[in-house]
This record gives C-alpha cells, sequence and structure tokens, in this order.
C-alpha cells in the first residue's frame, strides 16, 4: 500500500464542484473513474480544497491510496490518458502514509479574475466574471490592505457555515490590472466558505464606487455577513496553488 | 438603407468557421440570425476574413445592409442580446454604402498560441495548441526575421489555393514567452490560405531543432508547399484585428 499525491488543474464550467455528490458529475468523481481504469481499485481521492461548482483550480491537491505497483510519479500520465481534457494531473508524487492535504498547516493562493471592458470577450467567458462598470483598482487596492494579516473573517464568511473559529490569516492580497483584466492574488493560512469570493464581491463594489476603502476595518469589526459585499460569481475564482510549508516539498505550478 | 459595419469576437471552437456552410452552425449564421432576430429582414453579413472551423477571433469585421431606423452604433447592443456567449459584437457603426471589408487595403493582425509545457492546462485548452517538447523561442525569433517583408509566399500556402498572386507583405513578425506561453504575433497586408498556420508549423518545428532558421530562405525560394512545417492546429489562431489604413477610422481591440 502507498500513498499518492496529485497535484490537478481543472476548468470547473462542467462540474457540480470537487466533491462526488448526486446531480452532477464533479472532478473527485471523474478522478475516482481514471483511477478504477488504471487501477482496477475503487478509489477515493481525497481533496485538499473542495471548490465549489463551477470553480477552476491550477493547483489543487488530493491523495488517494492504492495497491498498484506503478511509481507515484507515472500516475501523472497514466491519469491523463484516462481523464477529459478539462482536468490535467500536473504532478504526481508517493507521499508518507500520513501525508493528509486536509490535516495540515497550508498555504493556498486563489485568484479571481475580473474583465472589465463595455463588452465580454468571448475567450474569457469561462473563466473571469464580466462586469460592465468601470472600477477603479486604486480603491480595490487600498480596500485590500486592510484584510491582510490575522483577523476575524466571519463578516467575509458564508452564512450558516459551521467551523470552530472564523480567524485567518491573510499573508498577501494583491490587486492588479493588465489591460481589461482585474486580478484579486490571495495568499492565506485558509480560507472560510466563499470567503475568497465573499471578498472579490466587496471589492469590486467599493471599485465601483458604492462603498469605501474605509469601510473594511468596519466590516470586520462587525462580524456579521450582511456587512460584506455580495459573493462573486464562480467563474471567477481559481484555486492556484496549495503549498504545505511543513511537509518537505514545495508544489509549484 | 444603409451599411453598418461590426467588429465581431468570438470562441470558434463550437462553430465550423465564419461563413454559412450545410454542415454545422457557423459564426456568420447567427450573425444573421439575430439580425433577423432584430430587424425583420432577411440579413448576410459579409465578413472581411472568413476564418475556417476552429479558428478564433478578437476583431473580424463584417458589413450588412439594412432599412432598420435603429442608429449604427446601438446595433452591438442589441445584437449581443440575441448572440450566444462565444460570440460578442464590439463595435458598431454606419460606414459609407461603398465600403466593402474585403475589397481594400486592410491590414491584419494575429495571433497563434503554444503553450509549450509538459501538461496541458484546462485553463488553455479552447485556444491555444499544446506543444510538449521544449521551444527554442530565439530561435523561432531568427527563424521569423526573414520572413518580414514582401516575398512570394506559394510555400506558405495550402496547395491546391486558388489565388492571383502569392506575393504578400508581412509588416511584423514576432515570437515572444511569457512563462509557458509562446505567442506568434504577425501582422501583414493579407494572408494566404492557411498562412499563419503553416508559418506558425514552421516556425516550431525550427524551435523543435528539427530544422534550423537558415532554412526559410529556401523555404521562401522553393515556392513549394512541401518545403515548409505543418500546418498548425487551427485552435491556436486568433484574428486579433483588421484595420483599413484608407479608411478613415481605425479599429482597434
Amino acid at each position: 500500500m502507498k500513498r499518492v499525491k496529485l497535484v490537478v488543474a481543472y476548468d470547473g464550467t462542467n462540474y457540480r464542484g470537487w466533491q462526488v455528490q448526486k446531480n452532477g458529475v464533479t472532478v473527485a468523481e471523474e478522478l475516482n473513474r481514471a483511477l478504477k481504469e488504471l487501477t482496477g481499485e475503487e478509489i477515493q481521492v481525497h481533496g485538499a480544497s473542495r471548490t465549489d461548482a463551477g470553480v477552476h483550480a491550477m493547483g489543487n491537491v488530493a491523495v488517494f491510496d492504492t495497491e498498484a505497483r506503478m511509481a507515484g510519479d507515472k500516475f501523472v500520465f497514466a491519469l491523463n490518458q484516462r481523464l477529459p481534457e478539462d482536468i490535467r494531473v500536473q504532478d504526481s508524487c508517493e507521499v508518507p502514509m500520513d501525508f493528509h492535504p486536509r490535516f495540515q498547516k497550508t498555504v493556498k493562493t486563489y485568484e479571481y479574475r475580473i474583465l472589465n471592458r463595455k463588452f465580454p470577450l468571448p475567450a474569457y467567458r469561462l473563466n473571469t466574471y464580466f462586469y460592465y462598470y468601470p472600477l477603479d483598482v486604486e480603491k480595490m487596492q487600498k480596500a485590500a490592505a486592510y484584510l491582510v494579516g490575522e483577523h476575524d473573517f466571519a463578516s467575509f464568511c458564508a452564512a450558516g457555515a459551521q467551523v470552530k473559529t472564523t480567524v485567518r490569516t491573510i499573508y498577501g492580497l494583491n490587486v492588479s490590472k493588465n489591460g481589461d483584466l482585474i486580478t484579486i492574488r490571495i495568499t492565506g493560512n485558509g480560507f472560510l466558505y466563499n470567503m475568497v469570493r465573499i471578498i472579490a464581491g466587496t471589492l469590486i463594489r467599493i471599485g465601483a464606487g458604492e462603498s469605501e476603502p474605509e469601510c473594511i476595518p468596519e466590516i470586520l469589526e462587525a462580524r456579521s455577513r450582511a456587512k460584506a459585499g455580495p459573493t462573486a460569481p464562480a467563474k471567477g475564482l481559481t484555486l492556484m496553488e496549495i503549498r504545505y510549508p511543513e511537509a518537505e516539498e514545495t508544489l509549484k505550478n
């Protein structure tokens, strides 16, 4: 028996998210199916991040256990031959049997992308959120700075989510503009349910001039979902990278 | 009666190219349908570039004539409401009745994009050509320089194409690399059938080390399709912009 870790990229457009569920096909389901084809075993992958329907990934992480004699680093090739083209494994390697992608310290990086122009561009339709009204990136960046550090992010957590604590640390939160494309890049030690999309929705509201950057400390203090902006659409969100600083290896895309 | 010019962006993945044909849906067909819905007239758009199946555009140009009283610049909004999301008009304006997008001098810009890495990335699957073997961009750029200027491009024209002359002028041909993405950007006064894709295929062959940049002058001189490289896949090609230097306006994306 060995444990294998996968780094997985996918376009979430056609999936009901990561986690196996009754209605619709999920990314984990496709991986389980490909692993069964390859090994003959009933394998269930365990994901580091159970991304929502429509959310994309450049580097989600999953592990599975197998009796297969194939070397850990060979799974990447064999799986890609058995996966649809909107899912592609980027790396595979054997890890210790006690490695679990969710139960250890992680540093996750997400990007939320907004196409901010007069008309949508078809080439960007699957992985950006189209926003018509001009956004003030400087204001968004100013607002973003208030969120960096350790805070209680209760206001930025989907109502009803069950968690022990809503305190998280954001290591970096950058808003940049390249032509019509605005990218919110956020790195932290963990994110609450819908946290990145609520942060994006709040920054968009500020960029559009509907509220001021200075409202962020008030929103944090309120610890109330109602105070933050709307949850931005899933299609703009991409899980870029998950790192395990305590494990020896570093995963990069 | 007035003539209206459209700038049209589309993802060509789901279309059998621009031009209306019997098998499968085309971009022109979708525009004709949307125009009929809007005006009640049987309108046929005339495209500046009849892109092949799978080729994309950021700024193809089309004109049509209509009796509709709607101002030329309003069509962009009305059409986008009636088009699928992989086709989006970027601009519309009234032009003189003698303006025809194909029968006057144009400057066209194409990009051919190659994703050059070990594994494909789903986010790039629709509009890049995935190429596994490492490409030497410097060699590709060196080869590209030989193609700039006025040449007989007979070797870079699909066999059997009927044209008066195979002489064309390339104003600029640049190969750049950004991370794993290699972009071939080419501007010229006109392109033969499959010319950009054959140039891309030839540059890829050189980048892969299968032939040397210095072979380009020989290929040009041979005036034989067999001497150039393969026709690179349609999905990597995007028509970026068409300008009409003799007309007063300049179209930019």
